[in-house]
């Protein structure tokens, strides 16, 4: 089918031509950005030099199915008259994947211009959300930490085997604050430096609170998330704990066993979670789709911890958007997405 | 004072020549290791040309105080008889750390050779042990972690305002890892990379409990502590989250600004210790001997979050250990410790 | 065909493991390494965890193909047999890559078991050498900085602009001394860091030498190399200069367009050499098998200066590797090797 | 005596505040900084805490020397009232290095707006103007790539043992490209990548060639110069490549051994100029103020090869500054600056 790109000269959006150009089924045949409009993508990015699409200022092609990478809010406003038209819509911004419209002014600091497409937009999470996804004309693809935390946590709060009293620490690559030019971004102050930040809530949480409750409405979530930059370019590690219910587990090495199993079960036939026997590193899914889980007990407090990795550019956004199309377009889930990743 | 390090070679040892290279009283005269003996400081490492020492296999000099750097086991082999010859000892393995011997076997795989000095060793976190270090013949220097994350926490732990669940999550720059080659800090295989290590118990756990239990024996600890290495070199970042016990703290802004004053009061008057206004990074400390905490609350949790920061080999090594010879010398507690971090 | 892997653990082996799963005609059936023998590749590395071989001391399933990852002298003694059964071979050390024997022992240390051989083998850089690659039982693939130095200079060298007066300064990341454990590898004494070494002549030197001299052996080649290691896992960079032959090139503008067509013309068709309208950069080559080629001149002075970019593993290795197999068994010679670079 | 500094905000600035604070003479009293100004020194960054000074927009307290930190052009017109009412200046940037007033239009675009104190100012570069920067009034503080090469070049090029056809290759770390934001410093573009850039002429050559004309006017220059950004924060190492002069050293070790003393005895006495017997590397001057200087000979082609080893913002800014102010004023050249580098 015909693909284009809105935006494409930031991250998620150039991932998305790198990531297509090995998809034998998806034909890239429209990519936008005002600021570099009238360029070649060879000329915007060399590494692009033999895609033969030129920037525009604004879609062309005709395509069957469109990746909106616009920063929140001017990406709403350019989906909706799409989906409207009949093109399929994967919005990678944030716009569409709260379900209530009041969560928008709060985080987002906008009034939602289509509150009736919210209730329609499927929040693409694609193995929570595997069935709505294949029929949806407008997906909204999830957060990067969203990604992360939800799968570390979903089968264990799906199997009731843990209280809501949950604490995500995730520790993400600089590439995830985009290609904005920032003094937080700055090579000299980022370097050899680590840091927590938006620690009075990120704009994150309120996706991996809805996700959560909609995986179990019945547990009580009162979860803290926070957000570390450290010195790299991709990758998302979060580590996630909870208290383990009393009784719901066996104790010591049968724990673990169980706790493994339980994962196992949940992401059992899906092709980019893999729950893995070693604890994982980030550098393991570079450049690919995998989204990386490690449950495991902390045996001492009776508390699970669950380590999730992805690439943030990758499963955290521009590999799950392929993902997600390939369920809309009832193709194979892992088209165009089997690259091992990038190590060392 | 004459000063000896034994164990030059490594990197804490290492770090002790570079300060106390600037301290106007201490005198370095005998530098020993093993493997580089016969060569000049300046041989072994270009920075040290200008320190006229040469490694020896064996303490010279007759030093007033000695630092060992050696690794656990043969650290405390080798403190022992100094002590006992009047020699005041400061030592950076975690030989003298736990008071209870039969951690020893349990953490570090040894039956500990001297139990009577155990009793008589002073934890040498010198915020919380401050009186007891100046008298100390024997001072057990932390371990870097503890460091941090003890500083996090002894305020709130003292002022009874949290409850002992509490999450350490801590993100340590590779040097900490040491001088010895190991696939892990294999520069390829670190970089661009994160992950948690130590998962099923880090040997640094039982010094921070057992400190912890001793800032506020009625507090109930149920820790969890966990470790990650992240691409950098120096600095340890500690994010620590506990619940805040119900009508201890206002809440809103008057709980965080109560929190602040808490932690301030708290560190009054400690010169290595800053608690700051705005979120620390661990650049900040690079290369310095200061603790960085910031102390806040979640709101929509009601948790307590503490962020530290130091450089694993200043506050976490070698400055903490010249901090202690300092007041065991009734020197000020600051003298060749004043040094600005090197920023960016 | 059927495609072997002699010690699969070391980086480039590693590397073949990765493309190769991409490649739709080569099916991979053995891969060695005597330390991880028994265990599978996913235990071994967890990216591999879809591959599903197991690691075994020695070849089996009998390839086609044989890629040899050994150190040399190893490798010459394990791929002279299998050549000697018609197994086609590609070396990745380099142990046939000098046609005089008598280099082995100045810049290697022993001496070479299969003279013999050394005279049959083809120098796998394949623009240079496409025919006889066609052709080839056994292919010596190039070093990492070989490849990127003479690219960088072939076109010059061929067409007689330049004197032999030439400087070849190369920045490489560490991943180019592989996995093997080392101080200059630790990434504490290599993170934030940069130092020439092997100042008294790297091997990878007789490499450029002898194929310079056989792109124009009357040029009188007074060649000095370099080799620099820098702060990142993969990538080299080799800056090379040269004295213009007074009256080759117009001057000013119209001499550096002639420069760039002597280059175009010569990497005309050849799909993994890029010659570039702006200076290149080492990510942009990241993880696939493209040599950006960047030629300009100093005005000032009027000398040539090239740079060149790749990815030591891919092009500088296992990539070209697969590039050669490609040739040698009439398939086209990006099959499998199309992949975009990972950039950021 | 009382010291201002002009621009406190950029890195040079910053690093002055590092610097002055443990300085035993010197007393800063007044920092200016036109987008900062209100904040106290320890609101603007966090480890300037202890550092009693609000920013001002315009210098105060009557300072006896002030160092201007401004961008080029802004610090001349700043500096030149300034030398006028007689303070001593030493201006960091750009705008009082070449003496010949038509540089500036060419290199930097704009006209000189003081000729007058060009010929007055002294080229800070401490090791070759010593005697002339005691009496000035004015010091044109050297560019940081110009530290390097010059001194890896200068002795050298004084004894006539070279030709002048002369390569400086650089490599820096990308604090040197200052704390404005760019996207060839932003984070994810810069980290794991290395480029050559200023490739048709960075400013800095002109100053390059003035003084090593200065050094030996005899020498007829044909000098190349060009700079890599590679990813670290602070350093840069220079590769200077020459050829030597038939006939002016003695062949094989004997050579290298006479190279070596040429440059101790021009380096003789000079605190900051180490002369190694190894080959150096940046991490060995994180911080402080040396230059490492390692002179050696290509045996195979006969072209002296030189490695320089500083650390931009001290030896190549701030520091070398101070150097300069301690000869102004008659103080012990390295009051101030004896630290050891910050290793690893």
């Amino acid at each position: 089918m015909k693909v284009g790109i809105i935006n494409v000269t930031g991250y998620a959006g150039m991932e998305l031509v790198r990531l297509l150009a090995n998809h034998p089924e998806a034909k890239l045949v429209s990519v936008t950005g005002r600021s570099e409009a009238g360029k070649k993508l060879g000329q915007f990015l060399p590494t692009f030099i033999d895609v033969p699409l030129t920037i525009t200022p604004d879609l062309e092609g005709s395509p069957d199915v469109v990746f909106s990478a616009l920063p929140h809010k001017a990406s709403a406003e350019a989906c909706a008259p799409l989906v409207n038209k009949g093109v399929r819509v994967i919005d990678i911004s944030a716009d569409f994947r709260l379900k209530d419209p009041a969560e928008y002014p709060r985080w987002y600091d906008f009034n939602h211009p289509s509150p009736q497409l919210l209730k329609e937009s499927v929040y693409g999470l694609t193995e929570i959300h595997r069935n709505e996804v294949a029929g949806a004309r407008l997906v909204a693809n999830p957060g990067c930490y969203p990604t992360g935390a939800i799968l570390a946590l979903a089968p264990a709060v799906k199997e009731g085997i843990i209280s809501g009293d949950i604490i995500v620490d995730s520790k993400s690559g600089v590439s995830g604050a985009g290609r904005s030019l920032s003094m937080s971004t700055h090579f000299s102050e980022v370097n050899e430096n680590v840091f927590a930040y938006s620690i009075d809530g990120h704009r994150h949480l309120p996706e991996i609170t809805q996700e959560l409750h909609d995986v179990n409405p019945k547990l009580k979530l009162n979860l803290t998330f926070l957000t570390h930059l450290i010195p790299m370019t991709r990758g998302i590690f979060s580590s996630c704990y909870a208290p383990i219910i009393d009784g719901k587990l066996p104790s010591g090495a049968a724990g673990k066993k169980k706790v493994q199993e339980i994962y196992r079960a949940y992401y059992k036939d899906m092709p980019f979670v893999a729950v893995t026997h070693v604890p994982p590193q980030t550098k393991q899914t570079l450049g690919n789709n995998m989204c990386l889980v490690y449950p495991t007990i902390d045996e001492r407090t009776n508390r699970l911890m669950v380590f999730s990795c992805i690439d943030n550019l990758v499963k955290g956004a521009a590999g799950q958007a392929i993902q997600n199309m390939n369920l809309m377009f009832k193709l194979p889930e892992d088209m165009g997405l089997k690259a091992i990743a990038v190590y060392p």
